[in-house]
């Protein structure tokens, strides 16, 4: 038989399978309480409207639905996104935007176009595991930078980019995952700075912005601030519509756009057109705003629940994120107890969490975890964080 | 503002767009009849089905259909994929298929996983734009092996392959994209076994072995007689139901498929869930079948038309593939015309085609035309040849 290490290209020696997948696994046992996953609640779904739209497409506009379509996406939907970016405070048009296969095709094709190997990708500690995938996966190397309740913490970003050549930054400002945390106004602008005296590109990943659920938080792209044009912001309608659908977008400069879109073309001709049509109705519609307030109350209250239940059971032993929007709350506990060696005692007590040293790509964070509250019912959510309370041993006496 | 030539990796300096997007934007203007289009008729899909179960998979299993779904795709979808797999003589089991976001982006990870810049990729004279610009985006080296009407020339391919170290052989056996030739059983096995004795790859594309228009054509997989697991086998679901839906698929050797799976999930997760769960439902029925015998029909007497058009203007001038199956025929002049150079004069006179050139990695082929009988009505056909025939000066007297 034929032997195929040798056939291998360098990224094949470089890919990285999804470290955290095998935990996600978890979250199918009905008698597990879970907090491991890290995809949105199928009951968000406007799923009759869905339908609906789907059977219309199909029936009205098969020629367009269902066949082959531009590899810059459906223009009315283009057209779409520029008016949404324009909320998120990026004036842009539709030539300004590449339609993408999810968020992760975004990531994707920014690293082909972008890095080559032994290129510096800065991320933040810790970072959204995809992310890395998509660097690692053209053998580039990533080094972590701080990050606190406020963000990026500049100092280290400027200490990492004044050591190495950086080429590129991946940031998720709005309610990050894992971290759960919004980067301020202010962090904003100092990064970009940052990018500006030492001359590399940022990624904005953005799939958590519409999903805030505290008053006053400010969201407002970073590319809002890119006069210089190092920005590649990256959208999706994956957490507010639904994944399933494969809906994302790029709006970067056009002279990075039209390379991508060359990049896009080799990758997969162009995004699904029956996706591409059903949320082009529903946006063109106005039925995107209200279907956003409905996702936001049905996460407000089990966010709620989650931080109330983790006041409750972990307040003298550990510290977590407010998780103001997003999907997540991150853990850190105050001793040093690795995270990781108890999911099998947890899953055992009948409740899952994900580890957080995958998302450092330093090798830290042993004592973290990542905790979703998208996934249970309140009752549940109460049970579970009590349980995992028994797991780590802060049963109330 | 940024200057970002220096940014580019070096695959992005050898991304190269599609040759032939330019003239195929032609084929949106109703007043031209047109034999540029690659694509399929949307008469030929199955529109009215895929509305109801788009509509029901929505309604039904929104849990599945509009969430994230596993990389290597719905499991019953995977299956039935290993089912159609048997018919086309390939004995394989679900655990053998990695389903993709339609055959361009398995193209696209296999590049990615199999070629470092300055690879040697055998190709086709001519072959599949869409095929190369994957590889190019590689920054592979490209190199053609000669066609005849049995399909690829073995002493070609030797030739080759004594010269240069070939890594991959890119290959269309049955009713290629361009050309329309169906590779004889006899060359497909001669060609294996120089990737035995030259210690070479080989992706067997195959979008066009359902649409067959004649008795006794043997469009039995190449990846049938692989036993030695050489062969990456593409299929795709794009000719026989709607290329909207993006859904595809490989079948490879298990080392190889594992390390292409952790490159799609880098480049997008999973395929879109909404288009696998109609296809898995529609082939679970039992619907492919009747289907393909639909589509079948309709092309036949296009098909035929075409042929005995070009027969009644263009036999002293010219001769053309018999487009036994697939959507092209490719027409070469007999004296040294370029028809890039025509084109603009076809166009005035209210016909269009694709000139070869592009489709030839080598430089060569500028007297040649793909022309597809997909699009147009019969009697649009009739009109159409005879146009082009005005336009090359073959009119009869």
């Amino acid at each position: 038989m034929t032997s195929y290490e040798s056939f291998f290209s360098r990224d094949a020696h470089s890919f990285r399978a999804s470290a955290i997948r095998v935990f996600a696994k978890l979250i199918n046992d009905p008698k597990i309480i879970s907090f491991a996953g890290g995809v949105p609640n199928p009951d968000t779904f406007p799923a009759e409207r869905i339908a609906e739209l789907a059977a219309r497409v199909v029936r009205e506009k098969r020629a367009v639905s269902l066949q082959y379509g531009p590899t810059r996406g459906l223009p009315r939907l283009c057209e779409s996104i520029a008016k949404i970016m324009s909320e998120r405070g990026v004036a842009c048009t539709s030539d300004d935007v590449l339609t993408t296969t999810g968020s992760q095709q975004a990531l994707d094709l920014i690293a082909h176009t972008i890095l080559d190997p032994g290129d510096v990708v800065a991320v933040e500690l810790p970072t959204y595991i995809g992310g890395s995938a998509s660097f690692f996966a053209r053998s580039a190397t990533l080094v972590g930078v701080q990050q606190d309740d406020e963000g990026i913490v500049p100092e280290s970003l400027r200490e990492v980019a004044s050591k190495t050549r950086i080429k590129l930054l991946y940031t998720i400002p709005n309610f990050q995952n894992p971290s759960g945390r919004l980067m301020t106004q202010q962090r904003r602008g100092a990064v970009l700075q940052l990018a500006e005296e030492f001359d590399f590109l940022v990624i904005e990943d953005d799939p958590y912005g519409e999903l805030v659920y505290v008053d006053g938080a400010d969201t407002t792209a970073m590319k809002s601030r890119d006069g210089q044009g190092r920005v590649l912001y990256l959208g999706s309608f994956s957490k507010v519509l639904a994944p399933g659908l494969r809906c994302g977008w790029i709006v970067a400069p056009p002279a990075l756009l039209e390379r991508l879109e060359i990049a896009k073309q080799a990758a997969d001709l162009c995004s699904g057109m029956l996706d591409q049509s059903i949320v082009d109705e529903l946006v063109a519609n106005g039925e995107l705003q209200p279907q956003i307030a409905r996702v936001r109350d049905f996460y407000r209250g089990k966010r709620g629940i989650l931080i109330e239940e983790l006041e409750k059971h972990f307040t003298s032993h550990a510290h977590w994120t407010s998780a103001d929007g997003g999907l997540f709350t991150f853990l850190t506990l105050n001793d040093n107890v690795d995270t990781a060696s108890k999911v099998k005692e947890a899953v055992a007590n009948g409740v899952a969490y994900i580890p957080g040293g995958p998302f450092f790509v330093d090798g830290s964070g042993a004592n973290t975890m990542r905790l979703t509250f998208a996934k249970e019912s309140d009752e549940r959510i109460r049970t579970g964080v009590s349980r995992l309370a028994h797991v780590f041993g802060f049963d109330e006496r």
